[in-house]
């Protein structure tokens, strides 16, 4: 296979550099671009998604519009389910190496949006354009009135192991209450039959998504529960205060809640 | 092209599933492996890059044996490039629209390793196998003492711009003391010309690097510097206390510090 080639290969070089006291450089690191204004032209998406993925990039409101069909071949394609399976694999680790109290206040904090229900099919509609196209409060909470959003594989995976080993779970969002029944409905239709609280956002709540989770996260803490994990898509579910024992990142690249 | 191909075939879904009132689910999400027990069989070593880089694994060793062809060409391509540029430019964007105090006391805290200077010429040694095979410490600091690291050159971008803009630069590093004029000596000869501190670590100082870094960034910040830019290639470059303003990772799939 290719890869071996290549390490016989760099073998080979590495071998030679010693033999005749050459510097061991194999390359020159360069830049890729090089214009240091054109921060669009030439973009690699792939590179913007890795930058987005680790938090680099802050902020941002829509998917780079040629970015566009490469989102929606990763969210559509395989590598979206594998990259949330090994999110959710990690977790697993964690958690059955994890030594409960057994007194029924060790939980799980899962985000909902994009972390164990997709909206998928809402950002696949042309009008939305996997988040290359403006956000509509409007159409997608029509969508999230549906309650048909399906179920992520790998969280539910993962949920289904937290409860058999005695964790128990808390649902904290950024849904708005009005949404409480259909988001219950659609959680329970999708295999997410049990939790210990599911907390949503106020009607009239304008705090950050990071104000707001910390501030449910200290009430949950201050009432005696311990956050052992906690998972989310945006880094607004994992940064602020009382995130817990350890976070779980899943993909989002089609959008940004700060 | 594909891209676009995809969304005139989705919006055509779509809109017949509208049409016909059929749910507008476009695809079932599924596992991708359906063995939990498994972890590495089936392993996406694009999936384990992703949870490396998002601290969702930790604590690990080595690259997995079936990823080490995958991180080769992925660290001599010019993907590792692109995404070091993308991270430098998102770091360009965000010093840009920073305003200094004036006062000499906003600085930059760089991490050496992988983050400033390259070790990939070490890396790439069949020996190292970019990670796949066990941590040497003897031979790695003999290859420090070369004080042959290549540039990162993204980061020297930003490094220059940093100056420009009226930024003082801290290097922050878990390189022992041993190897300060080594690393003045490399971190010079590729264009590192000037910093207000260069931090190593004390040779009997054991403590992990988190704790070291954050107890070195409390003393910055005591002695009345604000951190406006921290950049790492380890989240433990990134966490613990006196992160700074805005955090900044650049990828690293060969090896972890905690």
């Amino acid at each position: 296979m290719g890869g071996v080639a290549l390490l016989i290969f760099l073998a080979t070089i590495v071998a030679s550099s010693h033999a005749e006291e050459i510097p061991q450089q194999i390359h020159h690191l360069r830049l890729y671009t090089g214009a240091a204004g054109s921060k669009i032209a030439g973009l690699s998406c792939l590179s913007w998604r890795f930058a987005v993925e680790t938090d680099n990039l802050r902020d941002w409101s829509l998917v780079p519009e040629e970015c566009e069909a490469y989102v929606g071949h990763y969210m559509l394609g395989k590598q979206y389910r594998k990259d949330c399976d090994a999110v959710a694999y990690a977790a697993i680790e964690y958690a059955e190496n994890f030594t409960l109290a057994g007194d029924g206040l060790d939980i799980w904090v899962f985000d909902i949006d994009e972390t164990t229900l997709s909206n998928m099919p809402y950002y696949a509609r042309p009008e939305v354009a996997f988040g290359a196209k403006p956000y509509n409060n409007t159409a997608f909470n029509a969508w999230v009135a549906e309650g048909k959003a399906p179920v992520i594989p790998g969280s539910l995976m993962l949920y289904n192991k937290l409860l058999s080993l005695g964790f128990k779970i808390v649902f904290l969002s950024g849904t708005r209450e009005t949404y409480r029944e259909v988001r219950i409905s659609n959680l329970k239709k999708v295999g997410y039959h049990a939790w210990e609280k599911l907390i949503l956002k106020p009607d009239n709540d304008s705090s950050t998504a990071v104000v707001y989770k910390s501030s449910r996260r200290a009430e949950l803490e201050a009432a005696g529960y311990r956050i052992i994990g906690n998972m989310g898509d945006q880094w607004s579910d994992l940064l602020g205060t009382n995130v817990g024992n350890r976070t779980f990142k899943v993909p989002d690249p089609m959008y940004y809640i700060g």
